[in-house]
Order: structure tokens, then C-alpha cells, then sequence
């Protein structure tokens, strides 16, 4: 560590106290690596800060200080977007001890929470007040409400739901220059002006530090059905998508494809788990409905399954009785992910096409791989209704190429297919420091020079979450 | 019209061509007005333009010409967004030739469509296709898609599938440069960095001109269910949505109220409509279910019915046996609206406040109005769901204050009302010029701030619709 970075570590210390600043390079370390691993970095310091008050105290220190800050929720992002890459010149600021939920209205349906409460944590606070926050992904049990309104998280029910952009009435934010935006609200229509808050949600925290969110909420579904379904091909799935949408309207609230290695996989991450089903078929659908009230949700899923049995969209298919069987059917989905990275070090991808180029993407996405590594393994899957695909790729360990360079390669032939597709390198999981580079290959020149002016009308010094999103020549005078 | 304005429209005329550039004074006065005619002004010019080739020539060349651009669609919006307000120095810029759905995708539930198309007229070409398009509300038959984009269009459909932000997929931009920034998309999830297309959402056009707008859309609701339900109050009327929104789950569609003066109202503007229900009660909510495929959704309305009743919130009720007698229910709706236009000039408001404080404060705002403007008349309804409502004024015609002078008084009492609700003074209609002044006046200055500084980067010698949302100085050098 340098001399001048020493002199700036001192200096938080001794203006924001020891109960926030914290210089213990073993703590840091934690607070610098991604979520699987494959990455590690250091900070200058790490900042827990308690309040609104404290986090605006420390930005404006970094600032004045020209360090960096980049802002943390449950460090689960896959794009590494909350990674410091520039140790001696940056800060991570930890948003974990924001962990207050303000309000939680049931008469509006409303809730006010800190960035740095836990999602499940949250989900089960509003589920006991007879509500329900629909934003449901893998990590829930570690994520925050400030990473996912900062990534806009998607998940399993964005197709009902919308991905977290769509839940969310206002915001605070912790400006770059240290001072308060508070545009939090419980109103649920609000056309003053440009919508600001629009521009936080998704920015990775490079144009400001989220610190507590308005979301609207739903009733809780007191009724879930949930059926895996074996079908022939990928291109069935989607079929039976279509009829999905139409013939259970808005109360469908999951469809997720996964491939026949799903089985094997979730077994690998889950050694007894259970196979809810044959796993020698060719493409599986994991198909939930969910309601409340009136409607009477397990009579609908049985009436559509019956009409896709009829055309001939299914082969097989099991109905969970119970909730353990719903879980178990879930198992697998979640399972998979936990044998993929047991599998060591892979691609992992976030992609998205229209709905209906999506089997066709997948089958020539999936043939280039192989045909450029063979002994590789292509695992597909993802958020059918979204034209979401996770299409992972593990590198073939006998092969010559490092697996290191097999991910390199795998990346840039989907990425070549992928362009064809008019297709995005970033469905749900963000630009970070990671995509970046892909990311301004593709963008127009227009494109690029319009999302400058924004960074640099809302952070002139580029202090905020510097490397993220953006590679811009920073003017540490401050002046524009 | 100066000598210098003659010479900006004749540049104009001759880059532009007689096709594009109308300098006749009547036509463009037809363009120059509001909706309701309270107010009419001019411009140097009217540019009609047939593609977004055309929009990037005429607003290059009024850039260069220093000329301020005013983009219009249907010329319905409320709050003056359309209107130029310096008939020398601005042209007004209508989208109504680029008029073209550009694709239909059933397959993908997408569609792409140009900024002048009447979004009646796409509603009809997406049910012919099998599919919806959510956005209704009373102008549909005159508004146009860049103006819903561009004022983010609410309407009586918000509550289930949002405000029309929540239904673009992407955008394609005219800056105020004459540059082309084209976001058109397919995809239903993409977080490829900012979201730069949520900056031209309900910006009214002050950031640049949308050209092109691609869609999400639903399939088609073949049921619907409507009723009127007449109660005691509008508390109850509150009580019975919440009652609604759980039991009748995200099949909701529609939840409106109106005073018993509605009916009246109605009568007024359509002599011959048919009551469908007694006009005695004092509250009045229009339910609407809608769904399509395996639901039912008569069933689900006489379920709900039954148990409001048994709950003893409604006291007298019609549900709709045929479209007829749906469009019925609706008319009354409508109805009042056209009956409070033959009034003559008004106050026609737009407020919001959260849900569960909707009943308190339209009887708190009633009150006080009564109290300053002895004899003026209340009229409140909307959208109850969306804590959203048009608290119009009627001025009393017999008080010694003119029109104009209760107009602004009734304003200045209902705004303090509203202020102390935390409301919002235009929830659904934007800022326009009507409205910047109460809305300047309201916003913290850090918020203030950070809207003009993403004004300036984006537009920095400010030609796009000056004077609407903001009141900027403008330097007209174009130097930053």
C-alpha cells in the first residue's frame, strides 16, 4: 500500500471513526472477491456505514479525497460490479447495516426499506403482514434490496412481475458529491417531470449510492401450483409457453426451461435429492401458478395441463401435491446451478433473444460451441417467457487449451451468434466490470456518447463505482 | 412576425420543402392550441415530417437555426406539454404523418410502431392479431403513441398493467442535435448499462423527439366483466378495492369511482344516455375483470359480488349482460367528463396521494374548496387503485371573482391540501407548462439541480420544447 493511499486510509478513519472504517486487510479481502470465487481484489478501506447520514458523510470524504467508492450489497452480483479493481485508489462501502425496513404499509401496499436488508429477509417480513414482494432469485438468502434495485434484479417471476424496476416508487440516493436525493414515495402514479429515480435503478451504483427504497407489493398468493413437464424439444417449450400465457393469463408466474442434464447436475450440487421425474427426456418446463382469493389455481393448472396433454405438447409431467413437493421440484432448477459450479471454473451467461428466435439461438449458439471446443458441455437454461437464457458452457478438461481460454473462446463464439440475434450480452445480471468491454464493442457511437453525458452531468470526478460500466479519462480536478 | 423569425421560417421552408414546412397561419393555429381551447398561441412554423429521417433534418437544421422545437401528437395532453409559448423562436413539430406499425409479432408478443400512429387505431390492429394493448383512456381516439410515450400515458388499465413506461420494450430517439439514438428492442429483459430509454418516458419531449416506440403486448382478454356498484362512501369504496385486489388476484382490470353527480354530469354531455343505475347513492365504483383462456371470468365477478355484499359494502349494483350494456357503464364515465367541458372553463386537476389516504383527502380538499369558493362545485373521481384523482372545480357563476380568479384560488387551496398528503400535483397528465411553475416550487433543490443538469447534458443549448418543464436560461451560443 502506498504512502498516499496510507495517508487517505488514516484520513477516513479519523473523520468517519473506527466503527465504520474498517482497514483490516483480512476483513477487506472478504469484502473483494466475487461471489464465486474466481475473482479477488482489495480496497483502501472498507466503510460500513449505519444511516443515511453516515453513508452521505463518507461519500462526501471520498470525494474530497478523489477516492473511488464502490458501493456493496450482498456481493452476489455475477458481473463484478461491486469488485474493487484499482485497491490503493478505492473504497468499498458496505451497505449491510442499513438493515431497517422504514414502513411496511398493508393498506397501500406499500413498504419502505433500507439497501442493505436481505431480500428473503424482506420477503418474509412483507409475507407476514398477508403481502408479498414478487422479485425471487437463487441468491435471496444473501443478496440486498439496494444490489438488486442497483442491478435491477430479475429472477424467476419477472414474467408476472416485471424485473425490479417495475416494484419500485422511489429512492434515496446518496449523491456523488456526499448530498441526499430523496425521491422516495408511496404513491404509486407520479408524472412530475423526468422520472430520476429511473436512472439509479440498474446503474450499478456508478451515479450514486442507493440507500433505501419504496416498493409496492401484491397480495400474497395463498394458492401456488407447480408441475415439471418432459417435452420433445426446446421449441415445444416455447410452444407451450404461448398457450401457457394465454390459457392461464396472468396467473402464471413462473415458466423456466432446463435441459435433461438438469437431473444430473442438481444431483451433483445435491447428492439425495429426489428426481421428481424421468430425466430422459429432451427439454423440461418448470411451470408455477399462483393466486389469491377467489380464483382457484389448482384447477387451472390441471385444465391447461390437460389441454397441452391433448396437444401433444407433453410427454410426461408430474403435479406437486405439497409444498415439499413444489420444493423438491425446485430443487432441481436451483440444485443445477450448485453441480454447474462444482464443476470448477465455467462460462456462466446471462443472454436474451426474442422469445420466438429463442430454440433456434440455443441450437446454433450450442452447435458453434461444440464445434469450436469439442468435449466442452453446454447447459441451457433459463426464463422462458423472458427469452432469457443462461447458456453455460464447462470446458472440456482433456482439452489442450487452458480452461481459461476455453471460456475466452466459448464467450466470444456465443457473443458472434449471439449478434445475429440482435441479442443482449446482459439479460438480468448487469454490465459491471466484467461485460463492459462487450458491451461497448456493440454500442453505438450515439449510444456510448449519450451514456457519457449522463455519468458525467451526474459525476463529474467519476468517483462513484469507478471501472464499472464505464472506462472514461477521469479529471480528478473535478472541474467539468 | 419579425423579420428575423420570417427569415428562420423561409431557411426552413427551403431545406425542408413545401411538403414538409407549413407557414400558413391558420393551419398552424389549429396546432397551437390546447385541447379544451383555453388557450391558443402560434409558431414560426409547422414541420410535418414523414420519417425519422425527415425529424433528424428538421431538427438539425432548427438546432443550427437556434429555433425551439415543440413536439406534437394527438394534441389531447392536459398540461400545455404541446403548446409553444414563443410563437417567434419556436416551430411546432408534428409526428402524425410517421404514422406506420412497423412490425406485429404475435410470436413474441412485441410490436414496433411509429411515434404518429392514433393509439386507437394500434389497439384495433393488435386485437386483430389476438393480442392487447392495455393503454385505453378517453382520448384514445385523437392521442398518439409518442405522446403517450412522451407524457407516459396512465388511463383506466394502470392498476393491472401499468403506466405506459411499464409497456416499452424500447425506443427510437431524435436528439436535439438531429442524431438518431435507436434502442428498438424486442427483448423483454436487458440490463445492458443505464436504461437511457426511461430518461424519454414521460419527458415531454424536452430531451428530444421519440420517433418509434417497441411495445410488450398481452393476449387478448376474450372475457370481460363490468359493473357498477353504488356504496356509501368512498372510504367504502377504498375498502371494497382492497377487497377486489386480493380476491380477484391481478385479474382486475378496471376499479373507477365518481360521485353521484356523475350521473348528472353524464346526462349533460349525452342527453339521451340511459341510467344504469339509481343515481341516489353517494359513491360509485366501475369494477372491471378481464381475462382470457381457462379463467372464467363472469363466474369470478358474481363470486366477488356475493361476498362484497356479504360484507356489506355495496348497497345497489348492475354488472353488464352484453358489450352494450358494458359500454353503458363506461359512458357514464366518459359522459361526465364531456358534461363538466359544456360547464365551461374549470379546474381540472390530476393529484395523487397514497391509497389508503384517498378518502381523507378528497373529503379534506372538498371541504376547503367549499369553504373559499362558496357555491363552486366538487367533482371527484378516478382511479382508485392508483390513489389517483381529478378533483375538478366548477366556479360558481353567480361569485363576484371571475372564472380565471376561482380557477386559481380553487389551485392554490387544493395544492396546500395535497402538500400536507405528500401528494403528487399531476400523477398521470406531466408538467408541461401548466404545471412547472407549482412543481418548481414544490421539488428540493438537490432534485431541481440534478433535473437540469441531465437537462443540459442532454439538450445543452436547450431547443427541445423550451419552456415546458423547465424555465432554464438558455444560452444560445450552444457552448456548455
Amino acid at each position: 500500500m502506498g504512502r498516499q493511499g496510507l495517508g487517505a486510509a488514516e484520513q477516513l478513519r479519523a473523520a468517519l471513526g473506527d466503527d465504520m472504517v474498517s482497514t483490516d486487510a483480512a476483513v477487506i479481502a472478504r469484502y473483494c472477491q466475487d461471489w464465486h470465487g474466481d475473482v479477488t481484489s482489495s480496497a483502501l478501506a472498507l466503510l460500513r456505514p449505519r444511516s443515511t447520514q453516515e453513508v452521505s458523510q463518507a461519500v462526501r470524504l471520498c470525494a474530497e479525497l478523489g477516492l473511488g467508492v464502490v458501493p456493496q450489497g450482498g456481493r452476489s452480483g455475477l458481473a463484478l460490479g461491486a469488485v474493487p479493481d484499482a485497491p490503493e485508489a478505492q473504497v468499498a462501502l458496505s451497505l449491510e447495516r442499513m438493515d431497517r425496513i422504514r414502513s411496511l404499509n398493508a393498506r397501500d401496499f406499500t413498504a419502505t426499506v433500507e439497501a442493505g436488508v436481505v431480500l428473503e429477509a424482506f420477503k418474509t417480513k412483507v409475507s407476514e403482514a398477508g403481502l408479498y414482494f414478487p422479485v425471487a432469485l437463487g441468491a435471496q438468502g444473501t443478496c440486498q434490496i439496494g444490489g438488486n434495485v442497483s442491478t435491477n434484479a430479475g429472477g424467476v417471476n419477472v414474467l408476472r412481475y416485471g424485473m425490479t424496476r417495475e416494484l419500485v416508487l422511489g429512492l434515496e440516493v446518496v449523491l456523488p458529491d456526499g448530498r441526499v436525493l430523496d425521491l422516495l414515495s408511496r404513491l404509486r402514479k407520479d408524472n412530475r417531470s423526468l422520472d430520476l429515480k429511473q436512472l439509479f435503478i440498474g446503474a450499478e451504483g456508478v451515479l450514486g449510492v442507493v440507500t433505501a427504497v419504496s416498493f409496492k407489493l401484491m397480495p400474497a398468493p395463498d394458492q401456488v401450483a407447480t408441475a415439471l413437464l418432459a417435452l420433445d424439444t426446446l421449441d415445444d417449450v416455447i410452444e407451450l409457453y404461448r398457450v401457457a400465457r394465454r390459457q392461464c393469463c396472468d396467473l402464471m408466474s413462473a415458466f423456466e426451461f432446463m435441459p435433461a442434464s438438469a437431473f444430473a447436475l442438481a444431483r451433483e450440487g445435491i447428492p439425495d435429492l429426489a428426481l421428481p421425474l424421468d430425466p430422459a427426456h429432451r427439454a423440461y418446463a418448470l411451470v408455477e401458478l399462483s393466486g389469491s382469493g377467489l380464483v382457484d389455481i389448482e384447477a387451472l393448472l390441471a385444465q391447461f395441463l390437460e389441454l397441452a396433454m391433448e396437444e401433444g405438447l407433453v410427454r410426461d409431467g408430474v403435479v406437486a401435491q405439497s409444498k415439499a413437493q413444489a420444493r423438491n421440484i425446485w430443487l432441481v432448477r436451483e440444485g443445477m446451478n450448485e453441480g454447474q459450479a462444482r464443476r470448477g471454473k465455467h462460462l456462466r451467461t446471462d443472454l436474451s433473444v426474442p422469445l420466438s428466435e429463442l430454440a433456434a439461438f440455443v441450437a446454433e449458439a450450442e452447435a458453434a460451441v461444440e464445434r469450436a471446443l469439442p468435449g466442452a458441455v453446454c447447459v441451457s437454461y433459463g426464463h422462458v417467457g423472458d427469452g432469457n437464457v443462461h447458456l453455460n458452457v464447462l470446458p472440456n478438461a482433456a482439452a489442450a487449451e487452458t480452461v481459461d481460454q476455453q471460456i475466452d473462446r466459448a464467450k466470444t463464439v456465443l457473443n458472434e451468434v449471439l449478434d445475429r440475434y440482435d441479442g443482449s450480452i446482459s439479460a438480468e445480471h448487469g454490465l459491471g466490470r466484467l461485460k463492459k468491454a462487450d458491451f461497448a464493442a456493440r454500442a453505438s457511437s450515439v449510444h456510448s456518447e449519450l451514456l457519457e453525458r449522463i455519468k458525467r452531468a451526474i459525476d463529474p470526478a467519476s468517483t462513484m463505482n469507478p471501472g464499472c460500466q464505464f472506462d472514461l479519462r477521469v479529471d480528478r480536478t473535478g472541474a467539468e
